[in-house]
């Protein structure tokens, strides 16, 4: 059976089933690895954090040279399309702007850009903790999310055999960031996460944010020995959340626990999503009576 | 009007029509960058050098992971079937090994093999010389014939405004490789290229060979300051064959023209595919009439 969250998605503007959702070889995002994307998740219908989404993917488009055609207002209709369409409570929703076809295999056209959703677990009440893997790595373009991810789908057995979430790039100095989700670790009052020459987090700096309210937030490089030696590490992902970090390479951080830290900062993400969810369920709801009102 | 090279496709050894060659959306190949492939020229019908090209595809493949579902007598035939289909003479052929459908959106369930033509211009009776700009990167991955190509579609406005024809990479030190060709430089009576570090060209080994029968030729790395001073400089393709640069980065190369070495190797290349091709429909026309012989 196709799930509710397969049965439509949103192809340059239009409703097409899920399955229609295709794109000719010849386009530059499969011939050349021409694409930037989004991805995030669906609470009770409400895209999180949608704006900044649709900032950050205004700001990948024109990092490698892509036109964003409909711009972000078009790309939000097509996110509420979809959710609509498939009446999506709890899913995760991704945007894909391609480089569509070209003239001269180098060239865009007119880019494509399509909408999908797909089913996820719902968010989990209590902090689970993972683990990494390390690699050693930079990657090409950080300040645009393409979907350059060769290297981690290289990775992609190694991480899997290692029952690891993600793999942790560094440079044999510095950590920077992990392939799928941003990172932090805590330094006794201190949280400290690296900013500058890694993917920009919507996840991330909603958290430090919260953060900020309850301890010291030190945005810098963080070598592998204060990786190593942080009393708690953890990642945070758009669709995952915030996931406390156990071990690293199978060495395990502090005593091998989730931490008060992360522990703390879990809820507090929790109940900011939650805060987000019911403002715009608000905002929502508030348009329905005022259109019922003026007979809209 | 349709071309005829862009009649049919072959899509995992099926006959579609052109138009028809897609991959969904969620396709790893467009969605993780996750795709290795080939690009080669046919002349006459015959796709020059499929072998070693076919071989290259099948490392390629294992470098990132990815089977390579039919083998390469699989894609073999499905290159030939394609230039029987679309009648090809003088053509390109792209095979696209992408990772397919994925149940976890990390493990390719089975990967899907495209193979497309389109036209390409007749080979030049003479060799007409271009210019490269240059530009510092470091390969992901080079010993792989990946789609990622991030960092080339970044600087194709670039490149196109210089009027060059690729853009050659360094890494601050030496020259590595163009990003669409390879380079090798001429000191006096010595070829040099570079082989350690960078994709596998198939149309340089070719040329290689044929140098060594008339010049020194050194594999090692190319400082800048050698790519400078260098009395010619050229680059070879799968589909453009031998290209003498005649600049790079608006600086001329010896005394910007053609040089000597550039024009004997061009016309030496250009033989050695025309005999590449009369052995190869030699072969075809001996097997059709051996076939006629014994009523097969």
């Amino acid at each position: 059976m196709t799930s509710p969250a397969q049965r439509w998605a949103i192809l340059d503007g239009r409703r097409v089933p899920h399955e229609g959702a295709t794109v000719h070889v010849s386009d530059l995002g499969l011939r050349r690895g021409f694409a930037v994307f989004e991805m995030f998740r669906v609470e009770e219908g409400a895209p999180l954090f949608l704006e900044a989404h649709l900032a950050r993917l205004a700001r990948s488009a024109e990092a490698v040279g892509l036109p964003l055609p409909r711009g972000a207002e078009g790309v939000a209709a097509d996110v509420h399309a979809l959710v609509d369409a498939n009446a999506l409570g709890v899913a995760a929703v991704q945007v894909l702007l391609t480089g569509g076809l070209s003239d001269d295999g180098v060239t865009s056209r007119q880019p494509t850009c399509v909408v999908t959703s797909m089913d996820v677990p719902p968010r989990a009440a209590a902090p689970a903790g993972a683990t990494l893997v390390t690699h050693r790595h930079t990657r090409e373009l950080p300040e645009a999310k393409s979907t350059n991810y060769l290297t981690a789908m290289r990775l992609a057995a190694a991480i899997r055999t290692a029952g690891a979430i993600d793999v942790l790039y560094h440079d044999g100095v510095h950590a920077t960031e992990c392939a799928r989700s941003a990172l932090a670790i805590v330094i006794g009052d201190t949280l400290v996460t690296r900013r500058e020459g890694v993917l920009e987090s919507v996840s991330m700096t909603n958290l430090l944010a919260l953060a900020r309210e309850r301890m010291r937030v030190e945005e810098r490089a963080i070598s592998l020995e204060e990786l190593h030696a942080a009393d708690e590490v953890l990642t945070t992902g758009s669709v995952r959340g915030v996931v406390p970090i156990l071990a690293i390479d199978a060495r395990p951080i502090g005593d091998g626990t989730v931490g008060p830290h992360a522990r703390a900062l879990f809820a507090a993400f929790a109940a900011h999503v939650a805060g987000y969810v019911a403002a715009r369920r608000g905002a929502a709801a508030s348009a329905t009576t005022s259109a019922s009102a003026t007979g809209r």
